[in-house]
């Protein structure tokens, strides 16, 4: 897609929704480190730089107490942005982690983003008391394939809302969206206040692409970040999303993405 | 497995939990409408008398308002139990049934069961604030894996207390449990209060088949419903679930069933 049909699709949801971005009010200290982070990706020489990149996922159901501890432990060895677990064990995690660097994300609405939004909100709530760091929020994908930008966007926005200081990656599902879809769920995270626009929850038919981070890239310009999830389990893969765009990476293989 | 097996297990699980089957408070005439409905499995001579066994089912993250005014309409038409759909689309759906006699079905904790249990109890909370008439739950898998039968009561008793008089059902996901498991699940399923329980979710590996809910069937000795769903795409294969034991069914493609 052209630069210029982007911006006209970017241009037409702000109309629509009658406001420009209008930021978000993430902590200070988030954002400096995840500038670090975001200007790390150009410095990137061998596999074991992309770990700071890494939010190191675990989301199966069948997950039990002893493969969370496992995860923390990992993701502390090796230095990892972030363990990235279901709310369930969001308490085990944080117990686990201790006052490890290793942040902790979790999962809300996930993977069909078709809660009730009051519920979403809620859920997020419940996820920053019991110790979640970042809250990767699933997109209402009904509402944007039936282009329902307002209703999307009051989804998005009371996770946003409640969150206050806690940043919102906003899921939108790429495999389920056509490109004017994509463009456009990016603009609303955008206007809603999330950080990060998404591309999969890693259990609809596809995951990350390089067409799809390349377009959210640009939808974004760099005023939010884009992470490649599902899917990425080697150091090439996660290159090639890095150099379209990508500044974070979910990956339940990261172990194998580091060691290259 | 054997019989003999099967009590052991259960009763092994009710020793652990240290009580024995609580039964549940659901309502006086949807008891009388299920007895109708489990007794009618005995005389189905045609796929259309399938039809007020089948919950119609439309539980894809991109389905629209549009695809449920529609599958409302096909469920009012062809007399299906219920329909099933997301929590999002409750109001829609209820406004859109209106005084029909078919059931507004939604999910809870759908499709990983890893939420924390308190914002399972608080989704079915609003569900049923939202018009759901029965709720379909997933229990917490991993809690299943590590056969913390404790903590798994936990989860389905927080719902079944706050759903009061609504029914509700308990997703096991038996393509993610074996034998034992499948077992236990049943008898916490049936101890904690559940009315129901159910294959599974439809986005695992694999979805209903006729051994799960043979065993099912045996572990509930007759006491619980049993629903198979996930796959059952069929006229043939909703019955092999029948003649095996299942009182329902849940199924996207309930036209092509009662079709025959």
């Amino acid at each position: 897609m052209r630069d210029e049909k982007i911006r006209e699709i970017v241009e037409s949801v702000q109309d629509r929704l009658g406001r420009p971005s209008i930021g978000n009010a993430v902590s200070a200290s988030w954002l400096s480190t995840e500038h670090a982070r975001r200007g790390h990706t150009a410095q990137i020489k061998t596999p074991r730089d992309v770990a700071p990149l890494i939010d190191h996922t675990l989301l199966k159901p069948t997950a039990t107490e002893r493969d969370i501890l496992e995860l923390c432990r990992e993701a502390d060895e090796h230095g990892f942005a972030s363990v990235c677990v279901n709310p369930y064990w969001l308490p085990t995690a944080d117990k686990t982690l201790g006052d490890s660097p290793v942040m902790l994300c979790t999962v809300v609405g996930f993977p069909l983003g078709a809660n009730l939004t009051v519920i979403k909100a809620e859920e997020a709530n419940r996820c920053i008391e019991s110790g979640a760091d970042e809250l990767d929020m699933v997109a209402n994908v009904g509402r944007l394939k039936e282009h329902n930008w307002e209703a999307a966007f009051d989804d998005i926005s009371a996770v946003v809302d409640i969150a206050g200081g806690v940043p919102v990656k906003v899921i939108i599902e790429t495999a389920l969206l056509d490109e004017e879809e994509i463009v456009a769920a990016c603009a609303i995270s955008s206007i809603a206040g999330a950080v990060y626009v998404k591309t999969s929850t890693g259990f609809a038919s596809g995951g990350a692409t390089v067409e799809a981070v390349s377009l959210m890239s640009l939808a974004v310009e760099n005023k939010l970040g884009v992470k490649a999830s599902g899917g990425v389990g080697s150091f090439n893969t996660a290159m090639a999303m890095i150099r379209a765009g990508a500044t974070r990476i979910g990956a339940s293989n990261s172990i194998n993405i580091i060691r290259g």
